[in-house]
């Protein structure tokens, strides 16, 4: 089964990447661009039967900052 | 409204980052894990009425490279 994880900075967290492209993206004459904010998807392959617990645990671990950062996970079989 | 876009390194490419992902998390025991890969995903705040099409053509100019890497949006009011 497949398990997608998004991570997100956390509201609040200042987010230069974001912005950065936002800045491009007016640059390039898109003007209908308001905020921008960039995140991680990672894809992980697991085995059939997985407990999501185990993937919160994973990015508790090393995925994602908890401090910063949240995530969400997608689980697809 | 949002727009969600999704990129991903086209399935052949190869993901060193993603490798190195799933190698750290088969160290810290987690071996129901197989293939992992990284992407990254841009939230924009767009004006309301946008079209598809121009998101398209802001991952064909800056936020995507086509050649190696895969898209997908999503539009949410």
């Amino acid at each position: 089964m497949k398990a997608t994880v998004h991570i997100m900075l956390k509201n609040g967290v200042l987010d230069p990447q974001g912005k950065a492209i936002g800045h491009a993206l007016e640059g390039l004459g898109f003007e209908e661009v308001g905020a921008v904010r960039q995140g991680k998807v990672i894809e992980l392959e697991i085995a059939d039967g997985t407990d999501k617990a185990r993937i919160e645990e994973m990015c508790e671990k090393l995925l994602a900052n908890p401090v910063i950062e949240d995530y969400k996970i997608d689980l697809a079989s």
